[in-house]
């Protein structure tokens, strides 16, 4: 009997996805990850990927994604992205940099490949408390796509298959300490929504990921 | 004001997407399709959709998904297809041709480009009454991911979007009657899973359409 257990974690080289997957190893799971080359701007992302996924001993798997449509300011470079924006003005609404349907296609995806290796759960961090106004990262979403995928595929209507996501009430603050005790390598994560070679400091992540660094009174490795 | 009705309505080249496809034209919709290369043994079907969506006068959009995986008899060509079994056999349990969360993957697609167009349907073909036993072409599946996508998406929030499976509970017999009033163009429909010149008439999809037809007390256009 295979008693290892495995897990699916969507990773995209930001701060949150990299402590989740620490957080899915930490648990005991073998992991797969799933990053998704989709058009963004910051497609830098991906290498980050590559070094956190490595530093995790998780294996990844690259997806690319061609959409013959645009719709966000972070797949359009013609679309300049909100900069110097107040917490306040970030946490209203939701923002350009929205991408239509995103979290759905990359949990359908790492749905696929969960059934398919036999992984018992997709892990997923995303969470709205201290973040843009995503509608995607929002508990009530990831309950409803859990339940979804529940009634939908062949592992889990065996209730062989679940979706983990275990920052969603979580602030930036608590999450970057949650990080640090679990030993993620922050310096090698990668925020800014621009993608150049330095983080702009001034795009909604720079300035969330800048907030929550402050608040929990650490200096972020990755910037110089 | 735009007082134009637009649906995105996913295409395989089959019959019940077509008659899927004519029935949201019927209703009045500017129909926008999406088909998928996914890794298919019947890639045909997309010169099939290209047809159909012409006959239509509707608009195509094509989609590449290159997974680096497989758990499917119907993309990995080295596994046999189910061939010459019963309804009953075929109507018992998850055949091998299921492809993991394939229309949750279809669907949030779908999801992605309603919103960049601003669609207000999204039409799937899925039923289950008479078709093999996928569990993402029940009811309760597409109800659920219905609801994942009214919290997920910035249109569903606004109650803009909704998923429509108006085939979902007819027989095979129904849905060719009700294609036949529509003036579906049944003789470019493909069904056929192995995708060679000839529909191969023992896979588990040859057999539900000719029962269908047989049904519907009608001959099949597609066969020679």
């Amino acid at each position: 009997m295979n008693i290892l257990k495995k897990a699916v974690v969507l990773l995209s080289g930001g701060l949150d996805s990299a402590v989740t997957l620490f957080l899915a190893k930490d648990n005991g799971y073998e992991c797969h990850c799933v990053v998704s080359e989709y058009g963004q701007r910051h497609k830098r992302e991906i290498r980050h990927a590559e070094l956190i996924a490595k530093k995790a001993g998780a294996r990844l798997h690259k997806i690319k994604l061609s959409f013959p449509w645009n719709g966000s300011s972070l797949t359009d470079a013609s679309v300049k992205l909100p900069s110097r924006r107040t917490i306040k003005e970030i946490k209203k609404g939701i923002p350009s940099t929205y991408v239509p349907a995103r979290n759905s296609i990359f949990l359908s995806i790492a749905a696929s490949l969960a059934e398919t290796i036999g992984a018992s759960a997709i892990f997923i961090g995303a969470h709205s408390e201290d973040s843009s106004g995503y509608p995607d990262c929002r508990v009530e979403y990831l309950e409803a796509f859990g339940n979804a995928v529940k009634l939908g595929t062949r592992a889990g209507i065996k209730k062989a298959l679940k979706i983990e996501f275990p920052l969603a009430d979580k602030t930036k603050k608590e999450i970057i300490e949650l990080g640090q005790k679990l030993g993620v390598p922050f310096q090698h994560t990668w925020s800014c929504y621009e993608g150049k070679s330095e983080p702009c400091g001034v795009c909604d992540s720079c300035i969330l990921r800048a907030k929550g660094f402050k608040e929990a009174g650490m200096k972020d490795p990755a910037i110089n």
